[in-house]
């Protein structure tokens, strides 16, 4: 039985370590693992080769993924999924594991419908934007990196007395900015899901001054679109000078943190066990910390609710 | 209704962020909240001040408490508890919260016994080593400053081709090493809780060996005894140089993680909610990722079990 | 004698280091120290209180500036110059301490002629533009901060074999971006002070790409304008992908490194001690590792060169 | 011409970055390069394989080194030597790079007496106890990393009002020591050079106790000797809990500094550059900034002082 490993969509901290579990369970246990390059793209193209132990040696604390990622326009076309089915049956490959975010998990279930073999998600994207699992990979880095470069340009924010907004990732999602907001005590958290007008931000903040706090930090996600006209509203209606910090890319990569870590190996052995038992189509979940097996079409066709008890409670702490 | 909170026992990150979350629930529900200093031994010498909503900013990002902490022998007598009983009730103090270990929830117990007011529990320690609580304020800072210290030995250790044996906190237990273990992806794993003779250590440090790895790292736990005859033995019965590395206190301070701080808010906000309900003697745990409320005597007197699941995983991952 | 300190302009990672020796040095010489907050508009507004040995214990790891810093347009007229140097005068301030960039300099030489007390200049800005001084306080902290950053996103660009332009702070100077691009192994690095056209960004990451190597970082100083622009050229004439990451204001907080609160004890020593001299109108600089008191007319109104030997090294390293 | 490279000794963050600058300057000059692995033993034992360009990408960030190093006592013997220097001849080598210590350098000249190369040393050495030179790459990285380990130990020495002796490395000397303690602003600073007797410890924490100050960290360079001893005696002559953390192997590695890595590339490009001249047995080194080479002779058979204004300056600046 050989089963193929591949790495799609956006990268993130512990897709390595995911693909070293998988390869480290699989193995024992009497299977061949064979790595494919590049996403669905080097899918497509036959960018295929075997994994062994070692070849998955000292990757645990990377960020990124060693089998990289990329972009493929032609797997949104029926022809670009035969293609990739077809690539799979030359290489005899008996079942896949997609590790990723619910792009790729779209793209596996297309790919499900031209091949009959399983394919095991695994979870992977600092959005935390995938239905059936409580979080993914990489989303503890993402948000302890956004949090220490908060500490950062809290540094800045006190000195100045400033209002900072900072722009943190999540794509049309709010769970980093929610969770990101909360932890780094936050004054604001502007989120797609929760309205939030720019009148209540003004008072807000002036209700903070009145209060004699002379700063406020507001961690914005992504998703709620200009930021920068949101600055220009405040610097307008307040006396504050207000500066934008996107915090971009940085959030993206950097050796996971043990949680990510954790998940990783324990999403990436489960993924093999299920592959043994024979499970189709599935993608794997920590639900109220335990370990389960969704379907995979249910984790990358629903929409997936914000904790909306975090939001409250950031706002209580926020005085 | 006045409210007393108290740090006590070995200090851990998110004891600040704790603080703050039960002073920011608690007063703008109606209570006043007042800080005990210095553990028991301030309590017992009536160090006593109020807090109110701004005495707590600014301290969510930092390790540490500043209550402050210390160890208190007078407590260990009846003498001693009295005496904390009578200061509580001359302070005319309604509710207690305390945040630490085993050791403060036992002193809480005690102090329960000659007062009647609500004591309630927030786990707060590096060692985990609590019952009726998954995981524990601290416990995933301390998890992952062990980790990054690893990140750098390996460095060294990958440089010589030795053996390291690192030796994190964890007083007689293996959670930390066991957590530590499996995501640095530790050759070894010792822990109190499961017997690892020396032979087997030769046996595995020789298997890799045959198998081309010349670098081992062994994540001990302070509880397994002795470190340094781990390494004289594994001198004497390998050809490896050997060293040993003691973390130490850089496992107790630093900034707590996003997971620290947000388990500090959730249990911070729960325990002001269920004293306001008139819970008596409890403390907060996660269990399955959801906020419970356990006796404070079952958390301070059962045993927790180690999760060997994840010791398992370890072994198959590390080859 | 009493002598003021204050601190203008953007922070900079060392300024509380800076004060601290400032006040430790002077007390024990039998000055008394006055700390004046929020910069010139302080000075101004006469926010201006006694600092104490302990008034600055605790702070020599943190960012930012204690004694706050603000911007001041009043402090471009000469009316508000003068109001500073009543202000001055009203406190019984026999010197002044002044620790900024060339900025904060020129401010403080026009107050210099308007009241005839010593001023002394200690260099603290993360852009180290400053004339008469080899480096300043904040700027291998600065440095430090954007390296660990871009070794973050280097995992993505790996992983997505994407072009970054990583755009880096500086004002409208190089030198951040030029110590950050050598270290960070920049395939190219643009400053405003070397010309570098489009075409020729082109030229070289093609000829990366011919030998194999996918993935390029550009450090770019903001000093060269429209970064945006480069990475739309840059995809019109290669196949890349390429993103833009702008590091932003997290350059500009943080804990100081070593060489930083280094720098900031021994200018904040050297000033108190010229100060003592008799010196007047000095700025304290480090000229090859020696500590020198240069002219702060000369500091603030000269030209301070880029270190080309640097880029043409770091043109070579990069392969 | 073919150049060989070699690192030896312990581990220094910046190895990596020096190997790499010393290939990416030689090859371009037409030389050809060789890598030497595991330091002297590896050269005994003919372990020599060529680096081109390539292989040394994706190395500047790492601590360690990618070439290892290695113990050799046959070293220590004429036959090793002249064992090393036939080696050399075999692959005809016609310069060598030695990137090390002191030990490194002692090798290094008396290999120089048995075969008629150039030899090149490169300082790298967290100790920083190489004359000839005011720094060495590694020394900066170390510095911080212990800095850090301090920032978050200092968490506990306040929560719990302790003593705390963190003792550092640096073998015989207090370079390392010295800086740390100068930089993390503890009250006393133990090194081999400068006696401070027990009896003048007590005084110091008794003094600090009486202005109120109930926290110390004492650096101590590992060279001072039993640092349990210190402990116990203070334990013994104040009221003062007094712990032990021997900060250890951390040190070590870790990803380089900016200044580290700078210092590697300027080092490994004027070594190439005065082999090329003709230069034979120097070391490259910085003196008050500037790049020298001074003989390899005197810079490991020279005792190099230590800066005793920066000890003075830490004791006048810790009150």
């Amino acid at each position: 039985m050989r089963l193929g490993v591949i790495t799609s969509g956006g990268d993130a901290p512990g897709m390595n370590a995911a693909i070293r579990a998988v390869v480290r369970c699989a193995i024992p246990s009497g299977l061949e693992v064979v790595g494919i390059e590049r996403g669905y793209s080097g899918l497509i193209s036959n960018q295929i080769s075997p994994l062994d132990l070692r070849s998955v040696g000292k990757i645990l604390h990377l960020g990124g993924t060693f089998l990289r990622s990329a972009r493929c326009p032609e797997f949104k076309t029926i022809e670009g999924v035969q293609r990739g089915a077809d690539v799979l049956r030359e290489n005899q490959i008996d079942g896949l594991i997609v590790i990723g975010g619910d792009g790729s998990f779209k793209g596996a279930v297309k790919l499900g419908k031209h091949i009959d073999i399983p394919i095991i998600g695994i979870p992977a994207t600092i959005d935390n934007d995938v239905a059936g699992t409580d979080t993914t990979i990489g989303f503890d880095t993402a948000v302890n990196t956004a949090l220490n470069a908060i500490d950062k340009i809290r540094d800045t924010a006190l000195s100045h007395e400033r209002v900072f907004v900072v722009e943190v990732m999540g794509r049309d999602r709010g769970f980093l900015a929610l969770e990101v907001g909360l932890t780094a005590g936050a004054g604001i958290i502007l989120v797609p899901e929760i309205e939030c007008s720019l009148k209540k931000i003004i008072e807000i903040i002036k209700g903070y001054e009145e209060k004699g706090k002379a700063t406020t930090i507001i961690v914005a996600a992504e998703g709620i679109g200009n930021t920068s006209s949101v600055v220009k509203y405040i610097e307008k209606h307040t006396s504050f000078d207000v500066r934008l910090s996107k915090l971009g890319y940085i959030q993206r990569g950097g050796s996971p943190t043990a949680r990510s870590r954790l998940l990783a190996n324990l999403f990436g052995a489960k993924a093999v066990e299920i592959f043994l038992e024979g499970a189709k189509n599935k993608m794997i979940g920590l639900q109220d910390n335990n370990l389960v097996a969704v379907d995979l079409d249910y984790a990358c066709n629903t929409w997936k609710p914000l904790n909306t008890n975090l939001y409250e409670l950031a706002e209580k702490l926020a005085v």
